[in-house]
């Protein structure tokens, strides 16, 4: 359930039954030797287009990449909205589907340097737009999720850590070079903040991770967890209020 | 230690010793019948201004208001910045800040609003200015707080609930109507979301908030954990990378 | 009537009566050896309080700091917005106001290099916004200062000069160094201009000041004569067009 | 050579061989009754990737949605970034390349409405980023497919047109309705203009076209014309200035 | 009939009987040896005003300097717009005329660099205005001159070349110094682009043009051919939808 | 010694001796029955063009329309930037002038509303562009002009008041209906403020003016007084600092 793939007939029957749509977000960002730099991209991706197939929902397109003005940066091949940017292009897209009579919005977001702009963007149009009900979704932050990542010792995300190795094995398990898992994991020194610092990465790109311990099994576990939320929170998005 | 009351030599005098600085952020919103609308800027202010009387840091003016683009919006006297006004705010202090040779900056947020503002600004600061550190403290994520939130029965923080009360108590005793406490504490319905949904909310404002239980003493209680972690972030901030 | 110190309802019963509110504006911005970086915030707020307090109006938090894209950022402790930072700061303020339904808008400036941004921010609104009337106050340009200020040889403002001691030394006398008054008072040399160019200003930040003849006493008349002038104000901008 | 599906090492090692990358833009947009809104996207993607492919260069995430604010955006599901905001992700996305190292830019464009955002986004940042070289491509603008267009009949382009039709039949040929070709097929009214206007469409959204002819073969062809135009810019691009 | 001429009554009653209204736009930008910075601008206003006495239609004041971030910026006089700045310009000017009651917008553009900017603004003019219809000329696209260009054998327009020396030297002969015609011609060398690369000019700032052919005369035919097609879109631009 | 009249080898040779450059600004705003819309621009342009022809200084073009969101816009033809957007323009032109070696800049402004963005542009460009001087002259509020108002009797300037009319009736006498002045003239009813206000004006757009003792020869005189006035200023502004 694509938007891109629909015409715009098609859209308008849908909306005849439904003014439902999920938005994915992600990211381009270095995540260290083994995983692609599409990872938080390509997840959130998977998760909102199966969490569409399920639900019989529209997918919007993926806005990626994201907010990334962190260390990130000085690692090859990441790509970065600066915050105004990505904060307009969540307004924009959002307000263009209002227009058409889109009403509920579910945002799937895989990158956490984007919930800045989420908030943001998703305040103001709250705010001006008459009528809409907006939630949003971050794999990582699900209780469902952190218990079953406390329970096979993954330890929480980091950045590129085990949980996000996980996953995108299960969903393009042909970009991940595991062999390199681990590799010069230094940890990240500085601890006071809720912030990254710039001065402080290891020298992967790799932030309180660990990768070895992941495997496609235990992503496909935690995708299952997710999809499932998302369907949840679908349902609840739609209820009368 | 609040810039605005020191001379530019005095100022000139503290950067020889030191680069550091606090900076209090808050709100002008509503707060229920019983809490002023300036509750989450008192109660920061505050904190920042203890902290920095502890360690003979320099506090710089708070930026109040804040970003509020949320059903507060439908209160009388709630105002709010968009999230661009404020997140230009934030760059332009930090900036400004930075060109005179301050370089560990520590946040203190009064008001969950705030937090995607603040993200983007600093990260984008992070991003431009070199050799800067920060890190942003705000009080109801800090698990001592929440530990004693749980002990003592207040429950977590909703809008304008129990541990928000008891600190302006403490704070600002004068301004806090408690007779009003807890008329009208309808619970707001929706509830997959991790934010605020227009028509959602009760009728004073309040949401998802027991206030009855807020003292004085459990908000003098709740500062001082606020205070000697912020204290500590300080240190942290201003040791070796 | 601080607008902060109030609750909702407090300010919907408010607005019951009057739909005036009142609006200080101030900046934080090097003023010489002898006076702190607040003056122009402590000054306007003070006033706008009083005035406020005589005439039982609401006062809005103070938008301080303001714009000093000047010399001024030259000495450490100035902070600065950019102009259009600065101008949506006092956009979003008066609309959010205007959504509750005030209309009569008194800005108390106590910063000079506001100005540019005020006209811009209140013509916008006053473009956009139906129903609103505005006026804006800056002491040193009211007559009746000016004509004290040359009774008692105070000369014209300046930078930094000896209306702005005297009234701060009235407003907040703790905060000033009258010791260190007149202190190489070199002039600035350039002539010219209305404005100010960055590579002329005394070695003190002082420009075309005398700042000896201050007393507490003279603040008092100036401030007593303001207030007077903005108590005239609010009774002319709340009556029928 | 996807960029998202590679890691930062080997982005890192692609840059020691080579500085240039291909960009692909797209829109989310009406193409009648039976194109798919993502029709201009998947034309600009399979072109720029097999370009790449052919090259061995490196092709960036696509730009799409795009600018659609014409009378597309009455047809639901039209997707459009306003101006400002398109253009700011152009200039961030190449200023986050070039930071890298990146030095040559192709850009592959689908959809007209974004000319003028490449055009102010690529002069800024040709402007203000040291050394580097850009050029864009439109398959619709290029003489060959022009001179083809000519000789099998299709017509020059106008909007969800035989040649559009013809090459997303060739690339997604699936998401293709042919048996609504044609229908409705009413002409634009105003004349003369290079622009839209708004009042001016058929009822199906596809304006001054003709799709009966359109043939999967026929898109193969002017798929190839253009692959071979793109690898010919992009050894131009390359060679010394 | 120049707006700028004109008072507010003589517009009132302009409106009463015609909503149409022409606005030139221009560039001061390098022309070379022989020709002067405002020749954009000085061919437009001229073509513009023309139009305007035959028809009797009003005439906007020009928005120029344009948009000029090219190489034209190394050589001294060239004054450029940010591609934001001018995108504004051109809708600012706009809303204001439309707020007025004009309807019917003809822009007469004499500067390549300039479409970007006109494509955006009209764009979201055309979105957000109501009952607009537009439309904009450049003379170099026009095929009448385009033949005519031919058959003199000025060649094509390139940057300051034959046709624009002849119309310059048509409408404001004085500012032309003929004697320094074709001096240094040398070929811009980078081939493959739509668009300028800032390396890659002639040292006189003429690209790919011959101005020796040209005379006031073909200046004087060119013009004409102009004007005509302008009426012509004029009468266009009125006719009932 | 208009630059739009230079080659910039003109520009080049200019700037071998002298540094500096006029910018005129003005507005396209009502004035009243009898005087054009352009009357600040056309005095403006004028007064620019003549100090330029005295001190062979160069001018700019001139910054027109201006700011003008006040009543004026009621009246048909005014046309109005936004202030972030005159600002925007301002900036620009003096960064582009800046960026070849221009360093005095006289700003000539004809029109009040403009003083804000003029303010704040110049801020911002003294703040970020190395070794630029500026001064910007209004000739309403020059000391010899108020006297010589006083003398004849003419009154302060209000606005399309006696010293405008009398002005361009000098500068462009042709464009006068001096049969009209003082029609209507009613006086603008909101008396405490500096500003406009938006309900309380004329019927004739006129406000606290006289125009019916305007003449071409009392505009001669301030005219003169003017120019001398801005010889005088150039001299200082190239003057050692």
């Amino acid at each position: 359930m694509l938007l891109m793939e629909q015409t715009w007939p098609d859209v308008r029957a849908y909306l005849e039954r439904c003014r439902t749509i999920i938005i994915p977000l992600g990211s381009v960002e270095q995540h260290g030797l083994a995983l692609p730099l599409g990872t938080d991209a390509f997840i959130a991706q998977a998760m909102a287009q199966e969490a569409g197939r399920r639900t019989q929902r529209l997918v919007a397109p993926i806005l990626a990449p994201g907010m990334s003005l962190y260390v990130h940066m000085d690692f090859p091949g990441t790509i970065s909205f600066m915050p105004d940017t990505y904060t307009a292009m969540i307004r924009d897209c959002v307000a263009s589907l209002h227009r058409h009579g889109f009403r509920n919005f579910l945002l799937v977001n895989g990158h956490g340097g984007n919930e800045g702009c989420i908030q943001n963007a998703m305040a103001e149009m709250g705010y001006r737009l008459p009528g809409m009900k907006y939630t949003w979704a971050q794999w990582w932050r699900m209780p469902e999720i952190n218990a079953r990542e406390d329970e096979v010792g993954l330890g929480r995300v980091g950045h590129g850590g085990g949980s996000e190795a996980a996953l995108i094995m299960h969903v393009r398990s042909g970009l991940v070079k595991s062999e390199l898992f681990g590799r010069d994991m230094k940890e990240a020194r500085f601890r006071t903040s809720q912030d990254l610092v710039r001065t402080h990465v290891t020298e992967t790109g790799i932030i309180d991770a660990q990768q070895e311990r992941a495997t496609a099994e235990i992503g496909a576990e935690l995708f299952e967890l997710t999809v499932t939320r998302l369907t949840a929170m679908l349902a609840d998005l739609e209820s009368p209020a």
